[in-house]
C-alpha cells in the first residue's frame, strides 16, 4: 500500500463553536471550511497545516458514533486518516493481511473524498481511515 | 504563533516489537530510528508519513506516563507535536492566551528537538506538544 501522506486528524470536541476559537486563536490556525456529514451524524470544522488537515468532529445527534465516543473518553484525537491511491486495492490489500474492516466498501466522507474505516482492534489501538482524495 | 506543520504524532503502544510489523508490513512504512528517552521512560520508533511523523512510544517502566496511559485507556494516539519557530515565544504566548503549560520552559526531547507539553484541559482534550527541531 502507498501512503502518500496523513490526510487528516479527527478530533472529537463538544462544540465546534467552542473549539474553533482554540485553534483559530491560539494555535493561528484558519478554519477554511464547515460541513455537515449526515450519515455520521457529525458536523466537521477544517483546518489546514503543512501537507495534512485537523478535522474537528462534533455530533450532531446522542447516537453518533462521536457522542458516544466523548461520552466514554471525553474531547480527544479520534482517529487518523491515511491518505492512499486506488482505495478499493488498499482495503483489499489490509483484509489480505489480517485487518478487520470497519467498512467493507468505501463510502463517502466529507470533502468529497472516499473513504474507510479500519477497525482499531487490528490497527494497535487506532481507529484508522482510509481516504483517496477526489481528483 | 506559528505552527509550520504537524512534527510528529505519538501513538502509545504495549510493544514496539508487535507494533512495528504492523505500521512497516501492512502499512507500508519504514522504520527509520528507535530511540530510548530515558527521563520519559520510554523507547520510541520513528516512521516518517509526508511531512509528518508516527512517533509510536513503549513504556520501559510501570512509572511511565505512557504505561499509565494505556493502563487506563488502551493503547492509542496519546498526543499530536506541532513543529513552531522560537518555542520560547510560542510557550509564552499560549500561556498568555490562558493555556495550562505542563513545561514551563522547554526541554530536550527525542531526536534532538526542544519540546514542551501543554495541558489537555487547556486544549480541547487533546494531549498536545510544541516542538522546535534543531537546525
Amino acid at each position: 500500500m502507498n501512503i502518500t501522506h496523513i490526510e487528516h486528524l479527527g478530533i472529537a470536541v463538544k462544540s465546534l463553536d467552542e473549539a474553533i476559537p482554540y485553534y483559530e486563536n491560539v494555535l493561528g490556525m484558519t478554519c477554511y471550511n464547515i460541513e455537515e456529514v449526515t450519515d455520521q451524524k457529525v458536523r466537521t470544522a477544517f483546518f489546514k497545516v503543512g501537507d495534512t488537515k485537523i478535522e474537528l468532529l462534533e455530533p450532531t445527534s446522542p447516537e453518533s458514533t462521536i457522542a458516544k465516543f466523548i461520552e466514554n473518553r471525553g474531547e480527544g484525537i479520534h482517529h487518523i486518516a491515511y491518505a492512499v491511491k486506488e482505495i478499493e486495492n488498499a482495503l483489499a490489500e489490509v483484509e489480505e493481511k489480517g485487518v478487520r474492516l470497519i467498512d467493507k466498501t468505501p463510502r463517502a466522507g466529507a470533502e468529497g473524498m472516499t473513504i474507510a474505516f479500519l477497525h482499531p482492534k487490528s490497527t494497535q489501538g487506532v481507529l484508522t481511515e482510509l481516504c483517496e482524495p477526489s481528483v
